[in-house]
């Protein structure tokens, strides 16, 4: 019995030391290997389970969470695909990482993850030290402050929230809150409830909340049926690729977008609706993979600034490394920082990182039960540590570039079917000639084993995971060509 | 060497069964403890910490996560105190309980732990037995369809938005969008997003985010310098004490009140802002824990009915046992379940269960990137298990009966002090004569080792775990007769 037991506890120990001493991708399969269609027979049959209790249309396949590894997703019937899409761009290590393994199985953790704190009255030393050793060391330059909130939409909601709190209280010239102020907002009524209003961008995607909502333009089903504010909806630009080719054109599109950004800013301080805040993602996501150049973010940071109001950088899905630098936005050399750059996905939690000025006077201004989660920043911290300790930012620049150029040869070697390649790091993206297309060219691929997404009206998007390597986007790329071929 | 390994693992095995073996409550402390005041001085140095990158303002002390145990919340200080009110009402089995901690230390969980997945697209077959097993077992008698969500705000912003989507597709008898409607969607306007309102109440809270805001009016720094939809706002009886004793008063109230909602809902439809769904709690608890009658909700819900909205009651702080029912809904005997209850706090994951007919038609309309986490469904399971083992339901009704008994002797010795008794299960709650002998006195008794809260301008709250027992009443009445006495 007793050497039984020593022998398990030795091969314990020595598959978790094999599993750190190696890379991720030794673990990883050699390539895609496809059993079935997608969706296969067993996910068939559990989506039809879903379907008594959930809206299903959305399902894809069902995961095999198990089994997944690195790069590679595998699903119930045993299909394994190289994901280039990492659960909506939200995986940074891949699948069943041994750094965030180590985070559950180490029994320090146990206590910040079974008892979740209201960490707005009863913070841990352990998260106030997370803040400082975790989330602060990655902040954008000149923000100093962070707010761990929980997902992408509460994040955005709560920076809104943080700037029209600064606005008002700016033009209150920081004086108290008068009586009718205090009634009057108990009713939703200004002056307490005032009518200012936020700046976002056509195309763009902020989230599915009420006030993210109302800040998200990207396709009608997701707006459809449900009341919004009048905001102000600024163009944003769509260029004309390849860029070197298009340069005065697309710098014209800069200019008629600025010029239509002032003018809205004039009407809705005449509207009694004055802009407090412009919205924007470094690069539109979920609305097309559609870029602004360096010029663009800084003439908008500048008539941000002119117009008193303050920038909101979203950056949930081009955060922690994507682009090839760790913020998106910092592709622009901006003069100053933001004011305030939102997270999550990639994060695991989500959050923003913000100017002193963002930070309410009062508490109970931006609050909630939860705050954010211990657990999740101790999965951050892994993941922190190993893009770190493996370089992986770099290695997503370099793999994106060549990728990216990989991109380019299949779209020379089809022009009526892969058009505008572009991209910042392994953040790349094409446009089909139309949706249907699209929509089945990301079908085909799948069932070649390549699983990829779809953004805005005709595009597709990659998302892979930093421990994408020149290895996996060969594969991906040869795969297409394949598919392509037979189209 | 050997020897001494197996030595250790025989003393962590012990260990565990031991745990396992034992109620909780054996574990704990036979009483508060105190060594300091509160915030102690370890405490403030981390506050100070805070202040550098936080609000701190709302902090009341830095939580010891790996000392606190069952009832009893231990802080960095070394302060033991029975704490009644449980990180915002949102730990069901207090500290470290051994279920959860399994739920951790079980080497089958962590692939489920390890890789969040997007469940909208990419469930695993372990979430959807999740659904079918953990969560629609505890469904509302009628609610047969479920969403598992983040937090209480999104849970009651995605079910607002299902109602809003379930009345548009009912009043354009089920036909497709028109053009004009997907265009103007794309720029917030109506008839895309439709003027369409949601009926909340005076002193209600449903969260903090833009939606969820427009319906929460318990303070007025939650609502301050924050946009608002211009969405009726009703009022919600407010009662005598002792019932008994006030019964026709109180039947005027509701009367009162339901005239007032009859009038708003003719009052938005001539504002060309119908209401389509009323959003209500069983009890309000942020905002003052003020009581309904069951002939209030009957009459709500036919009014709710006959108008063609919906109803939606928000069970984020009651659901989950603590009112001696697992929603405290049960108690009004509504002729017909409610459409929609939406859950967070003691639930570990958000969501909401509705009518089938509340599931949109289309894919993408109710989605985010997570929705929902099977890590906390994994904890959730725990939790539901040993709320059935330990008839912990049972033992909250038993428990808040004795404890609400005790309350109004203690009301009755200090009746200038302690007023309004009220209460459901341990959900109980008495009124003091002003905010600041309120606060003087939650502060005297957090002294005195026992941590309750606030709720509304003057009322004090309490939210126990569901093992808070006779003892743990016994004690903190003792407490109160202590600090009364002194005051």
């Amino acid at each position: 019995m007793r050497a039984a037991r020593l022998l398990h506890l030795r091969s314990l120990l020595q598959t978790r030391t094999q599993c750190r001493a190696n890379s991720i991708l030794s673990h990883e399969p050699s390539g895609p290997k496809m059993n079935t269609e997608i969706p296969g027979p067993k996910s068939k049959e559990f989506i039809k389970k879903l379907e008594k209790t959930q809206n299903p249309f959305s399902t894809v396949f069902v995961l095999d969470v198990e089994k997944s590894i690195g790069n590679y997703s595998v699903d119930i019937d045993g299909n394994v695909m190289l994901d280039v899409y990492e659960q909506i761009a939200s995986l940074p290590l891949g699948y069943n990482h041994p750094s965030i393994q180590k985070v559950f199985q180490d029994p320090k953790n146990l206590s910040q993850l079974v008892n979740r704190p209201a960490l707005g009255v009863h913070p841990t030393p352990q998260f106030i030290k997370q803040i400082e050793e975790i989330l602060l060391p990655v902040a954008p330059k000149g923000l100093e402050y962070v707010q761990p909130m929980m997902c992408g939409s509460c994040s955005n909601e709560n920076a809104f929230k943080a700037i029209c709190i600064w606005y008002a209280d700016k033009h209150r010239d920081g004086k108290p809150f008068t009586d009718e102020d205090l009634k009057s907002s108990m009713y939703n009524k200004a002056p307490g409830c005032p009518t200012v209003s936020l700046m976002s961008f056509e195309g763009a995607f902020h989230g599915r909340t009420f006030g993210a909502l109302s800040c998200t333009h990207s396709k009608p089903i997701h707006k459809l049926d449900i009341p919004s504010f009048d905001w102000p909806i600024a163009p944003f630009p769509r260029y004309k690729y390849p860029l070197e080719a298009n340069e005065r054109e697309n710098a014209k599109e800069d200019e008629k977008c600025l010029a239509r950004i002032e003018e809205l800013f004039h009407e809705y301080k005449s509207k009694q609706k004055p802009v407090v805040g412009v919205v924007v993602e470094p690069i539109q996501s979920e609305g097309g993979d559609y870029h602004g150049s360096p010029n663009f973010f800084q003439q908008l940071q500048k008539l941000t600034n002119q117009n008193g109001a303050a920038l909101l950088v979203d950056e949930v899905q081009t955060g922690l490394g994507a682009t090839g630098k760790f913020w998106a936005h910092e592709y622009f050399n901006l003069p100053a920082s933001p004011d305030i750059v939102t997270f999550s996905k990639k994060f695991q939690t989500g959050g923003y990182f913000a100017k002193a000025k963002f930070q309410p006077k009062q508490p109970y201004r931006i609050f909630n039960t939860w705050m954010g989660e211990p657990a999740k920043m101790l999965v951050l911290d892994a993941i922190l540590k190993t893009v770190k300790e493996e370089n992986l930012i770099e290695n997503t620049r370099k793999t994106g570039d060549l990728f990216l150029n990989g991109l380019k040869n299949v779209s020379k070697q089809y022009p009526q079917l892969v058009l505008n390649t572009r991209g910042l790091g392994t953040f790349c993206a094409f446009d089909m000639p139309s949706a249907s297309v699209r929509d089945k060219f990301i079908n085909q691929m799948r069932n070649a084993g390549i699983q990829i997404g779809a953004c805005g009206d005709v595009s597709v998007r990659f998302r892979p995971a930093l421990i994408f390597t020149e290895k996996h986007a060969n594969i991906v790329l040869n795969k297409m060509v394949e598919v392509a071929k037979n189209f």
